[in-house]
């Protein structure tokens, strides 16, 4: 995995203080699509308070994804949206993905780009059965389509687990996009 | 877990052909809450295909949750909105549970039934850290407040699989719904 570079303003202990905190409720509104569409997933790992850390609460949102079954994992990747899909293209992604779509200049392609993408997007599903999951902030267009291009050829296990770990990515991100509005001190380098 | 009643119009084989055939993002639009706000479960069991009947699905999305660890289950009940709670007072609720929650009565409560229930919700959630679920197309308001009365009373552990085992009701009538969208033939008696 990718070393994501974080700068901590406080103790670590400081920064989760904030979530520690919430209900479960105002834990699941807050971090609830900090892994793309599966609010159970945050809902599941607030049974794991206290936390010591934000890398805490990132290691038991990914135990949980890693405790679930292969199937399951192939569940999480189906909920993610296309790069530059349908949903990118009629503006109906959820406001993460926008933003990370945004970032890495997928509202922003040629025609030739995005049918490129579209073709090898559909490929891909044909082939696995689940979608690709590439984390878009740490990627611009010619790395996404480099990394579709490549990763299609991968077996399906490879895939599941790469997959796996670009949304462990995204979640972090995510994750820490939550704690910086809640203002509590942290200050990342993206 | 109580017997449901359904008539089964065509042979089993022909009321899920319409959900075997549906590619990924088809079946996760259709069934995405017939779990409540957790698409990655009707997204998982997709692997699962191809189903012999109804019944088939549903006992693959019980034996996911049935997977989960006890917190992975937590998380889930934790999904539901309360019943007769503030999503439902402010029309906030998902489509599925409006019809639900109205067909129990629970758009037309009384100032003392608001309260009570309100009441019973926020002492059932301090005690077991998660919401309670019931079933509430096979309940009515009356029903409904004597068993938060009584199950408040439960371990945490009954609770769970009590929930749980609601959470599957739930889902079983969602299912049956879908399929008689779709219209493959479904007369369920509900």
């Amino acid at each position: 995995m990718q070393v994501l570079s974080v700068k901590m303003a406080q103790p670590t202990t400081r920064q989760v203080e904030v979530l520690n905190k919430l209900n479960f409720e105002e834990f699941v509104e807050k971090l609830g699509n900090i892994v793309e569409k599966s609010p159970m997933v945050a809902a599941a790992v607030w049974s794991k308070r206290p936390f010591c850390s934000l890398q805490d609460v990132h290691k038991a949102i990914g135990d949980f994804i890693d405790g679930l079954p292969i199937y399951g994992k192939e569940g999480l990747l189906r909920c993610f949206p296309d790069l530059a899909g349908k949903l990118t293209r009629e503006g109906r992604l959820s406001a993460d993905s926008t933003g990370e779509q945004r970032s890495a200049g997928l509202f922003d392609l040629t025609t030739e780009e995005q049918t490129n993408i579209a073709r090898l997007n559909s490929r891909y599903k044909e082939k696995f059965g689940f979608r690709f999951v590439l984390c878009a902030r740490l990627n611009k267009k010619d790395a996404i389509l480099a990394g579709l291009k490549t990763r299609i050829n991968n077996s399906k296990d490879e895939e599941i687990k790469t997959g796996i770990g670009e949304a462990k990515k995204i979640c972090w991100l995510r994750l820490v996009d939550v704690v910086q509005r809640e203002r509590v001190g942290v200050i990342a380098n993206l």
